[in-house]
């Protein structure tokens, strides 16, 4: 993609209204553009991130059995007044009353309508375990939308629900989850801890936030530092491992602030290993058993004749989050570098030709290097505006793309001028540069 | 994926509430899912073939050099007042009030807001021409939802939108998305016509629907048998190319009722080649000039130091619609035989063995032909029920899925009975079979 031809609105300073980088930073490559407070419309730019978080998702979830389904955005109130929490949610769930003067709502979460879908479609447990997963936009009207799309109303979230016999088997399907999320978070090469959580609205008594660091975010934790050291290796689909994954986590107090003990924390954990810091949920799972399916009268046969209601657990990540999150952890404000894990990077390379009026040489240099990289599927993003060199780097620092081609005045056919984003550059074949991107790919 | 481990509730009868056979078939299969009046939820089946159209829908925008974006679904009503769209819009228009009181609404369509965002980020000539899509749940409020997805309240669209600096150069944008069309609809296996059509409530003065012939379309068409006859082979993306295109369309009288002039279409069309039949509207293109520039002052810098407001088209694909559309198009409901165009077919094969309780070897004949299947990148659908085989074979024929391996008692380790919906089985090796698909599957 030639820049001339793209749209990628980039301003030339900091937007005053954003206060944390993620959303400076977002405003000012032409990621997003608010419509309204809270409403962002998704730019060419921060659209590609973040659907390919959408695909990492995706894949993680269909790894562990997870099958995908696609429920609407508005719902009836009448199944809301079956589980109870119609009145409940309070004035953060959009109500809407149609023109027929129905009660309906944009969905905040969707634990009823899955529990609807569930009840009307499987009746025996030997239809057990199932695990249904969603990726939709989600409406919640926050009193105060802030900090761009990290706390907004309209939002891109993957929300899957595990439908089992028994707790013994619920709780394996929450440990899949478990594992899943530490995979993918991997994937978008973040650290995420599991803590252990409220379950707020949602309920139920076994909850994990997921949480990465950042001074910017609006969870306070007390950890263990020694968790971060903690991971999935090795960790496979079954019972036992599973519950291993889980111990080797929770033998190091880790929590959010509503779960936090000040006795049991210093208690557990001794001076030199205590972290109080602060963090960003991208992902928050529950178990809650019953909680639904009991009063919207969800149940299956069991193998001895009776019936009973089926155990539930959700799962929730913040797709369009993780887009800020991974800024937040990524970006270097003071230099005005970005650097996009390649699995989520926009483009694979970035292209910089010092473009002279009267000289198109570098130009067909930058298109013969982007001819070769395309057949060996690398996407380039080509700067062929005729700016000059400095602002040129300044752009495509702040844009991310890991991988540089800068092609200056003295064409040399064999070497090519290639850095990676906070390494030095280095004068190197093409086709090394296409060994070293391809590489870096196949990792994830 | 195995049939006793997935999510596909299916129906013993066609439910009575369906009154077109798309919807009786999208129910019976358990592709969809009501949730309450003209809403519904995609379950695995049906979200497995609109994610393949939404695909084919976006690589052929990427290929005439649209760039997608992601507008949100809940708008301000602001814009919608500067345009003056917003008494006009009427009842269809779902109208929210937000926490803050704040008059919003659920987009039926993005004029406005694709304006409002190219206004504040391209200035000049030089930027343009820009092609931007979105594909985004869009909702309007029918009185009277009705056929299932076919006329539904909330439904998945891609919207496209051109912004050119003179006529002639919008008129090139135009042709390119007529082009689009066309080979969108020809790689979903429909004979797709462009027919002149009203503008409605989009406005601007050319407009063409994109129709496919059902005896239970909404459209009532009048057309000259002989336009069935055009295709697009051979034309490229260049101004002459496009208009010699259209040329060879419009050549052949073809409307939609509101464009009907009795006195023209007998004129114009000997009695032998006049069809006058009802169609499914799958596409629709607009051009609409300064409709909405001019009123939210959209405008960009001429060459000649001037400026202009710019010149902007619609075009819309209704994504989950064409689910309803193929399935009209292909299912015969008298036999009971859908057949699903690879392109889109929710598995590319299935797979169905006679299980018996006591003999596992159909079984597991049937999962080593699936791993052998997947090495190549073909997925299949296993039905390892018990259920007898008159009955699975009737269920696969509803599903749809155009090839079918059927493993009966006698197991014959070179030979396996392959059958394509609609001929005849025939007894082949594994390595043909995958030899076929590919190729069918390589065509798209």
């Amino acid at each position: 993609m030639y820049i001339s031809e793209s749209f990628i609105p980039i301003l030339k300073n900091n937007p005053s209204e954003a206060k944390i980088k993620s959303h400076q930073l977002m405003l000012r490559v032409g990621m997003i553009k608010q419509s309204s407070s809270g409403i962002y419309s998704w730019l060419p730019l921060g659209l590609k991130v973040m659907k390919k978080i959408e695909q990492i998702v995706r894949e993680e979830q269909n790894k562990i059995g997870a099958q995908e389904i696609l429920m609407p955005t508005i719902q009836s109130s009448e199944i809301w007044k079956e589980s109870g929490r119609y009145e409940d949610y309070g004035e953060e769930m959009l109500r809407i009353k149609d023109r027929q003067n129905r009660e309906m709502l944009y969905g905040p979460t969707n634990e009823e309508l899955v529990t609807d879908i569930f009840r009307s479609s499987v009746k025996s447990y030997k239809s057990l375990p199932q695990l249904l997963y969603h990726i939709q936009w989600k409406f919640r009207d926050e009193i105060r939308p802030r900090f761009g799309i990290m706390r907004c109303r309209e939002f891109f979230m993957k929300d899957a629900y595990s439908f089992d016999i028994n707790d013994e088997e619920a709780l394996f399907s929450y440990n899949k989850f478990f594992l899943s999320y530490l995979k993918t978070f991997k994937r978008l090469d973040l650290v995420a801890i599991p803590m252990a959580a409220d379950t707020g609205p949602i309920g139920g008594n076994l909850s994990h936030e997921f949480i990465i660091l950042a001074d910017t975010g609006e969870s306070k934790i007390y950890t263990d530092k020694r968790i971060f050291e903690v991971n999935s290796d090795g960790s496979k689909l079954d019972k036992k491992s599973l519950n291993n994954l889980r111990n080797k986590f929770e033998k190091f107090y880790s929590v959010t602030d509503e779960k936090f003990n000040k006795e049991e924390f210093e208690k557990k954990v001794i001076k030199e290993n205590r972290l109080i810091t602060k963090g960003i949920e991208v992902g928050h799972i529950f178990y809650f058993g019953d909680k639904y399916s009991k009063p919207m009268n969800c149940s299956v046969d069991l193998p001895e004749g009776k019936k009973d209601f089926v155990k539930m657990g959700s799962y929730g990540i913040g797709v369009s989050r993780l887009v800020g999150a991974i800024i937040e952890a990524k970006y270097n404000e003071t230099e005005e570098i970005m650097k996009w894990p390649i699995s989520v990077s926009p483009y694979d390379i970035s292209i910089i030709p010092i473009v002279n009026k009267n000289d198109k040489s570098t130009l067909e240099k930058a298109k013969r290097i982007n001819t070769e990289l395309e057949k060996n599927n690398i996407e380039s993003l080509i700067d062929d505006t005729d700016e000059n060199f400095s602002s040129k780097i300044k752009k495509m620092n702040l844009i991310g793309i890991p991988f540089q081609i800068i092609i200056g005045k003295q064409i040399d056919d064999d070497f090519i001028e290639f850095k990676e984003l906070g390494k030095n550059s280095k004068k190197v074949k093409l086709s090394e540069i296409i060994k070293i991107i391809k590489k870096q790919k196949e990792k994830n």
